[in-house]
């Protein structure tokens, strides 16, 4: 599929969670439940449980097992490690939702509503340092040292590009100019470099030969940033509820995203002028949201960056004919599909 | 020495940083200025930089090049694996002082203060994960994988234990009556684990049998909690100048530290109000700062917390007998001297 279906959108839009279908994402949450539930003793494991429990879409663990199965990896293995790389995607949220000042998260308080910033941040850093914990703790004996040396270094190396990341979306806050693509730089760092470290997790660990681990690494860094593309588009597909988000937050930050940037772009000069009025209004509310998605609807800047992302996702899926054809090969390709028409 | 020895105090406050005497620091220096400055292209680095430029006492990596030299490792190899813990340690401080509110750290604006609270927030997560990058790059190529996974693993689990030692400290703030033995436990989680892992680390390196590893992550601990209680009380010693950070910082965080908690079981009826007045108090000035310290001196609580952090100085010191006797041990010996006496 290379472009959005509108009918698979708004079937997978009646399910609660389509992600939830997905071969492996099952396993993944037991075992992320077996790992977590009753580790009572002390506070910061009851705030990383409450960050982590119940789980979110699970995607980037995904990742990892299913680029391991294509390789030749035993996924059933390997939950540990994979969970490795959601707790690093979990504590960027939860330092997120400090940064902007975001009180609900995955439908309920977020980490520093309910407990407060101080412990929201030492938190953040606690799901950070189990990430390398993880990683590096009892592993499957037939995962050689110089591996887990990769993968370690992988990962903290994609958790830089995050961070990396998020200072550059900051620097582009207010930015109605800062163009498409130093936006699609951002999100290459911000969203695109833990799908693809989680997709080269995946191959390291399953002992792939290098021309794999790039060709998978590719994929994962193209699926990121359509996964992003799809993400700031939900702001605007009028199904903030079920992600447990608040639409505006994007807007009420002044961040530009690519449907905001296209609209700009396409924009004439009178709704650019309405546009640029609600985007960088103090308190924007309603009204203004309104505005913004009524000159996105105008120029047709929601289905323009659709296709940027479905384009990507093209991109994505070519980079899997590098792999042995396998049916990890036709999950990855799903959750590509997923990753291109998702309402949550 | 196992008692404060106050000449060699004054001596030390004379110079500008006794610990700039100590072997390997300047080494270490020049290596930190050498991996960061000029990484100017990207703003996670600027405040990278900012945040580990002018270096401070640069302990932990000491610690780590030491242990290792003592077991027989080259510490001219390992500046960059042991540089990774001070990047652990200094994104504790940019954290802290965030949920401490302090705008100064080491005589100029906190990197909150100088860059706001979001860099900040993403600067501390890109210094731990700075730790892994640099823990997993190249070292030198007799350090085999398994090593290298290990001290992942030592540096993530004493990171953690940071993390729960700040969430404990949280929740003992306000309790004048949490009692010493909860404080130690505090103290050697949030401080005892990264002094504990630095001396671990070093030992790994070094390629140490299990017995020598243990006794240096015993020094290492002892060492570390003894640090943190001369850290409390240069509050009290009227250096808060000199280390360039707010005196008030601990007690205007109603933070029960191990002076004042001795302080108040030493306390009679009357002195215990006054200083529970000035503890609790909801904006605590220089007023509330000279009635704790003046009961701190008529109780003696400041020489019994010394008499406790020189008592931990001699048990750390006691199980450097377990090691060969060689020139670093004589300077790991040092090291807890200088801490058992710091006004720094």
């Amino acid at each position: 599929m290379s472009t959005i279906d509108e009918d698979a959108h708004l079937r997978a839009a009646g399910r609660p969670d389509p992600a939830a279908f997905l071969e492996g994402r099952d396993l993944l949450e037991r075992d992320l439940l077996g790992l977590w539930q009753g580790r009572h003793d002390n506070l910061l494991d009851r705030i990383s449980e409450y960050a982590l429990v119940p789980a979110g879409k699970l995607l980037r663990p995904l990742l990892v097992l299913e680029s391991a199965r294509c390789v030749g990896g035993r996924p059933e293995d390997l939950a540990r490690p994979a969970l490795a790389l959601e707790y690093l995607h979990v504590a960027t949220l939860v330092h997120d939702d400090i940064i902007d000042e975001d009180d609900m998260r995955r439908g309920r308080p977020s980490v520093q509503a309910a407990f407060g910033l101080a412990s929201a941040i030492v938190a953040g850093d606690g799901l950070l340092l189990e990430t390398f914990a993880a990683l590096t703790g009892p592993l499957p004996g037939d995962v050689p040292a110089d591996a887990v040396v990769a993968l370690v270094n992988v990962t903290a190396e994609a958790g830089l590009s995050v961070c990396r990341g998020q200072l550059m979306e900051t620097e582009l806050v207010g930015d109605l100019e800062c163009g498409v693509d130093r936006y699609l730089t951002m999100a290459g760092l911000k969203t695109g470099a833990l799908f693809e470290a989680s997709c080269r997790a995946g191959a390291i660990l399953g002992d792939a030969p290098q021309e794999w681990v790039e060709a998978l690494g590719v994929f994962g860094s193209r699926l990121g940033v359509a996964f992003q593309i799809r993400d700031d588009l939900l702001a605007f597909d009028g199904t903030s509820a079920l992600i447990g988000k608040p639409q505006e937050s994007d807007l009420h930050n002044h961040r530009p995203t690519l449907p905001i940037l296209l609209g700009y772009q396409r924009a004439s000069a009178d709704e650019r002028k309405r546009l640029a009025r609600a985007f960088h209004e103090d308190q924007p509310a309603d009204r203004s949201y309104a505005v913004v998605s009524e000159v996105l609807e105008a120029t047709g800047a929601r289905e323009a960056a659709g296709e940027v992302a479905a384009g990507l996702i093209r991109q994505a899926k070519d980079r899997l004919t590098a792999l042995p054809a396998c049916e990890s090969v036709v999950t990855l390709a799903g959750i590509a599909d997923y990753a291109a028409r998702r309402r949550f």
